[in-house]
């Protein structure tokens, strides 16, 4: 692969110590081989890069790749009507008896074959990819049965095949009891879920394992079923905890060591405490707190005294967040949840590489993958400021556009 | 221009009775020389439409061209420092020393060459165009002198000739008092508000007059001397009115005929009256209501009850909504103020155009402009669920792509 050096470049590096970002005004990079081979400041660069092909940048703003650490863009269907039948006045009844809700999900999921679940998700992921994202997590959740469930696990896979961007695929199976086990979600469990799970993990489909903890899905010690089934498996584990009350689901998932417990807005003082000694990552998700138009924001200042990292992320899903945009994310942390800028732009590169993982991107520094987002954009704080506008000029993922 | 015939189409017409959207399902639309010559049921196609050179949409959403009715794009720099100071914790005097607010835009804007105010402008815009939108509202207001007016108005009216779409040109010299005119208001009025819009009137640079009444800006009173010289000129109005307290601004608007009262969250019912016997459109801007973190929405079911059009706009600008999506505006409307998909589509369409005083555009119907926006969904609620998704397949501006 080609060597490049990218020139006159603000680097917005999150390792440079001592300025906000780490930026560095003046700064050049160099690539060899799909790696950063050198980010600093133009005047330390080292001679062995000198020679690189130059690429003038002109100022412009270089980051980290974005990554988006949440979603669940693989589904069928579409929930547009039932979102237009509550705006109608309709009752959740009513939008349940005309087929809503979640199950309406499950239905269409079920439904469709594996092209058609990948025809809508690279829709999505193409327009995330279109604002710098090049590498994104996808949970399965919506089949609910085995089969259904590794036909969206490969979906997710094929995306990292067809485009240019890394997949992380999670195993979501705890993510609602299905109609078929209504009011038996321990059944469900031994019966479908467990055992799918087996299997993803037998056909290399699981890179991580994730649960709904909360009185709409699963319990705690039916949440730690599932965990313990994955820590047998040697999978990591997260959790969406905390979203709608406090069930303590945090605490538990921070007692396997999760990688991250995402939503958090019921999230308690003890279960920040808990996070910050397992070294647990927040993932803040204000695309559902905006669309279900909550009051509660999560306790970013308790995470922030506990120095607690916090991750964003679009947690893109047909009901509580159709949304399809990591900048727009960016903006709603800051203003809904007065997340700061360097806050909200670490949240969607270092520390959703961290959710994810990865040891090998998330900052701008010798040794790290080459996944970068070039901005036209004076300072960092625009990508956040900027309501529904993509200030991106290129994308560089493991060294190629 | 060549005759054009979109089959298989489905049309959100805006004019069919009896259906949400006017909406046909098996619908054609026929074009000639940028104008529409049917737009109904495939049944229905007149005899003289049916050899025109004919497109198969294969089932996709046809809605008139997008309108965004409210902006103030042409500006010089932008606030994201402020932005970030405020979310740092910087209190509003703070950021007034460091040089934010208003001022800071008006000091960028007068230091800016039209040049430069263009470049930003386009790029502003060419967002809007890549989703739809057809023709847009552009005020003045950040000079605040009679130069750096007519250059705003100047550069607006160079977006119509370098991009296709309709520029209406709002002056809005009332929009602050400037710090030299400091508790001088009337003084300013006199000496450089009413004078810039005479002569930016005998340039040709003016569509529309506007002000911003409130407490922090001018009175009922000052508005009505701006309105009375804009009646002289023979100029049509409209009012930034009880956005941030109930000043009366709306029935005074609607006193004159205006074209809308814009904002309107502390709007009572007297208001809302006044509108409904004045046939002044209600103009609702989410993006600042978001932005600022208000509470108090606007009051959409006395306007519904009072038959008062409502219109949705981006209120694009670098202070209170640096909002360049006018489908985000959408999503906004339903999920802030409850409005109906079916409402906030209209109001970026019909109910828009009425806004800027157009009679040849807004629905699709024999006769009007053939502004089209095409559409990759299969339902109308599509295009305001989603969040930060461009769902457009092409936009046709007068009858060509
Ligand atoms: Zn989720
Ligand atoms: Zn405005």
């Amino acid at each position: 692969m080609p060597q490049r050096l990218l020139t006159h470049a603000r680097l917005a590096t999150f390792t440079h110590t001592g300025t906000p970002y780490g930026l560095i005004e003046d700064g050049v990079l160099a690539i060899d081989s799909g790696t950063i081979a050198f980010a600093g400041p133009a005047a330390d660069l080292p001679q062995a890069c000198a020679g690189f092909p130059k690429e003038d940048l002109a100022g412009r703003l270089v980051t980290p790749g974005l990554i988006d650490c949440h979603t669940h863009v693989v589904f069928g269907g579409d929930r547009a009507r039932e979102f237009e039948m509550r705006l109608e006045g309709a009752s959740y009844e009513e939008v349940a008896r005309a087929g809503g809700g979640i199950v309406s999900t499950v239905k269409a999921t079920r439904a469709a074959s594996e092209d058609e679940l990948l025809e809508g998700v690279l829709s999505r992921v193409d327009a995330l990819i279109a604002e710098g994202v090049t590498a994104i997590e996808i949970k399965s959740g919506y089949g609910l049965d085995q089969e259904t469930e590794l036909k969206m696990l490969r979906a997710a896979r094929k995306v990292g095949s067809l485009r240019p961007v890394t997949v992380r695929t999670t195993f979501l199976g705890a993510h609602a009891v299905p109609a078929e086990y209504k009011d038996r979600a321990d059944a469900y469990l031994d019966d479908i879920c467990l055992p799918a799970l087996d299997a993803a993990h037998a056909e290399g489909l699981v890179d991580a394992v994730d649960g709904f903890c909360e009185g709409i899905a699963f319990s705690p010690d039916q949440i730690a079923k599932v965990f313990d089934k994955a820590k047998a498996l040697g999978l990591p584990v997260k959790l969406h905890a905390e979203q709608l009350s406090n069930l303590g689901g945090t605490a538990l998932a921070a007692s396997y060591g999760a990688l991250s417990a995402d939503h958090l807005e019921y999230l308690d003082e003890a279960g920040v405490r808990a996070m910050a000694d397992s070294g647990t990552i927040a993932v803040i998700l204000p695309g559902a707190f905006y669309t279900l138009r909550e009051t509660q924001a999560p306790p970013i200042d308790l995470l922030r005294q506990h120095k607690v990292p916090m991750a964003l992320a679009t947690d893109c899903n047909p009901g509580s967040s159709p949304l399809a945009s990591l900048l727009l994310t960016m903006n709603m942390g800051c203003t809904l949840f007065r997340m700061t800028p360097e806050e909200a732009l670490a949240g969607a590169t270092r520390e959703a590489a961290r959710v994810l993982g990865f040891t090998d991107r998330g900052t701008l520094e010798a040794g790290k993958r080459a996944d970068l987002a070039i901005w036209n954009v004076q300072h960092p704080a625009e990508l956040s400021y900027r309501i529904g506008f993509n200030s991106l000029e290129k994308r560089i993922f493991g060294g190629s556009e």
